[in-house]
């Protein structure tokens, strides 16, 4: 027996949904097949127009707001209702692939097409979204855009914030924005019914397993830090060992420790991704060290006793350096909405597409919208689990599959 | 009883040195009150032409090779003798100071204003020298000048060098060589009767001991690796422990391991001074590791010992990831001539300036000259030992007082 959620899940095009993948992927391409789209860069932006351009051509209204998210609607029957969200990010690592946020994103407004040409019409509004600055390769931390709409954090926070060369968030947003072609800014903490973030799974279980679905049931806690060891620059050839205060004799110090602390709680996940030395010349003393701490843990007991310890420990291996060290995030981890997660199972089903429930080890933005609305998270499979890397890679049948059971899900959710 | 050597160094003036080094200092100041004049920079051609400018106002002839080394020359009575030369470098590290470098080619510039006011007219012609990055923040290894100068490296090789930015050795060259005005071209292997580089200690000895001239017994020998770790690319909330091919974590054991065999040896010192980490962003598994190695020690037996060792050492220590091993130089220890040494010696005690021998920690153009020519060093005593850092410093009697030995020596030298 057909229903309307069949009927809109059956005009998805798993082929155009490969096109668009491969099309926005030449905005940042690298040299190597990957790609380098950092958040609100003329990459980025470029991105964006062709977002626009290929909502506006399926009748969906763009609108934006003061963190340069970006808003595809298609407007329901009863536009008053909080409307239902669908989608993930357009930003990249340095060194990221094609899928990571663009699958999302692409997969939203797949459905929403589907939607459109099934010609049915939803009760509630249906947006596609791309948060901004997911990454946080440029700005730190990441996940803006959805901290911000949420309200988890105060915007003036996060639009002081500056990249390398010194660029605010405010002004590369001001950047971006002076761009658009005529797309609305509307305000941070509108009401949502819902929110559904497609993404590849960045692991392994799925493609293991031969399951192209996964129903994710929460996310892993993470902390994070950013830390400065300050030594001081001498002469490599006649300063004795006893007088050297070598910031990155210090910081190697430091990073053992805090990685053997996690290690030591069996499956805690520690990686110091970023290190930068001053004035970092081969026959100079490192005067200062920069490094970043990125923890993840599911178990919030584990990952606070983490974020007791650690802070003492770099302090005590400081000497004869000093050390500053900033907590840039905590996020404790998270379980999703069962409701949503049981839609989601039950249009799999439907539809007859194999599905299990997934535990996420990497945070997204959905993190945040699960404070504020029923949120949840559809995976896909990706190619040996690699992520944040030029060869990452997917099964379009796979995202495919994915996409219709996201459709189904959504069409459901649009309607209550 | 005044001989011609008492006369000349009569006429050196400590003041006029001072303000010179405080003048050639503004090329390239940082705000820090250091200097930042990094091999044929816009900075280093500045003061290059400052250099030429002085030396012209005295009477002095400059000249100019295919690596820009820099010579000032007073004309002998018999110009057909190989000339003496007095000099150092210009160039600077990038968080440098002052005197590094700058004082040897100034007091050599004193010391022949000294020969032109006293009237006087020496045999061999003497000239200074600013030889071409000694330094090697910007181009490695460094010495450049010094070792094409001597034939100790295929010029070729050298030329062929890139900077981070790739540019190469020849066209920084090529663009310093443009900017002279009027400045002869000589070949490199020019033959030498002596060479003498005065430079600032760059350790606490001479300072600790209340003696303003240092004469410098020989250099320890060095060892220079730059290394690279390949892992691979990564999320850092998804990828297991036993699945990670971290470059960083590899590099860090690495280099503990490298600088407790040096530990070991009791007085070797080991620098790592420059990592670079890619792609170098927090949530990103570092993909590859770059850094380098830099070992002092006095003991030919014991450094040849370390280089038997650490390559292995790291090959040893690089699983998961891969590692290349460059060495990219080995100096071995030097002692200098002993007729210089005494010559020195005998100058400060006729103007009875105190003096002790000393050895050299850092490795100084010196080093090279030592294998074509009668070759020494005198140094003055540096605040705290304190070097590659803005806060060199040095007191303006000490300079005077090294100035003053150097000027005598140089008129018996050349006048043999």
């Amino acid at each position: 027996m057909s229903t309307p959620a069949l009927e809109v899940a059956a005009q998805v095009s798993g082929e155009r949904l490969w096109q668009r993948l491969m099309a926005l992927a030449e905005h940042g391409a690298r040299p190597d097949g990957g790609v380098d789209r950092q958040a609100l860069s003329e990459a980025e932006i470029a991105a964006r127009a062709t977002l626009i351009g290929w909502g506006r051509e399926i009748g969906l209204q763009p609108y934006t707001d003061e963190l340069a998210n970006l808003f595809l609607r298609l407007e329901g029957r009863q536009s008053d209702l909080p409307a239902v969200l669908v989608g993930s990010h357009t930003d990249s690592q340095p060194t990221g692939g094609k899928f990571d946020g663009a699958f999302g994103v692409l997969a939203g407004l797949e459905a929403l097409q589907a939607i459109m040409i099934s010609g049915l019409r939803p009760m509630r509004s249906i947006e596609v979204v791309a948060w901004t600055n997911e990454e946080a390769s440029r700005f730190a931390p990441g996940m803006m855009g959805s901290e911000a709409f949420t309200g988890r954090r105060d915007p003036e926070t996060i639009l002081a914030v500056r990249d390398a060369e010194g660029i605010s968030v405010a002004e590369a947003v001001a950047a971006v924005l002076a761009r658009d072609d005529d797309v609305p800014l509307r305000n941070f903490r509108r009401p949502v019914a819902a929110f559904i973030e497609p993404h590849i799974e960045q692991g392994p279980l799925l493609e293991a397993a031969g399951i192209p679905v996964g129903i994710v049931t929460g996310i892993q806690g993470t902390l994070r830090y950013r830390v400065r060891v300050e030594g001081e620059a001498a002469h490599a050839g006649t300063t004795p060992r006893e007088r050297r205060r070598d910031a990155l004799m210090s910081a190697l110090l430091m990073i053992g420790s805090v990685d053997a602390l996690c290690a030591a709680t069996g499956d805690t996940l520690c990686t110091v991704g970023m290190l930068k030395l001053e004035p970092n010349a081969p026959s100079v003393i490192p005067a200062s060290a920069f490094f970043s701490i990125d923890i993840r843990q599911r178990d919030n007991a584990i990952l606070d006793e983490l974020r007791r310890t650690i802070p003492d420990t770099l302090q005590q291996l400081a000497e004869p350096c000093s050390v500053v060290v900033n907590e840039i995030a905590h996020a404790e981890s998270i379980i999703f909405d069962g409701g949503i997660r049981e839609r989601l199972t039950a249009a799999a089903e439907r539809l007859a597409i194999p599905s299990m429930p997934i535990y996420s080890a990497a945070g997204h933005d959905a993190r945040h919208l699960n404070y504020v609305c029923p949120t949840g998270m559809l995976f896909a499979p990706c190619r040996e689990g690699i992520s944040h890397n030029p060869t990452e890679s997917a099964e379009p049948d796979d995202l495919d599959a994915g996409t219709r059971v996201l459709a189904h899900a959504l069409w459901e959710l649009a309607n209550v």
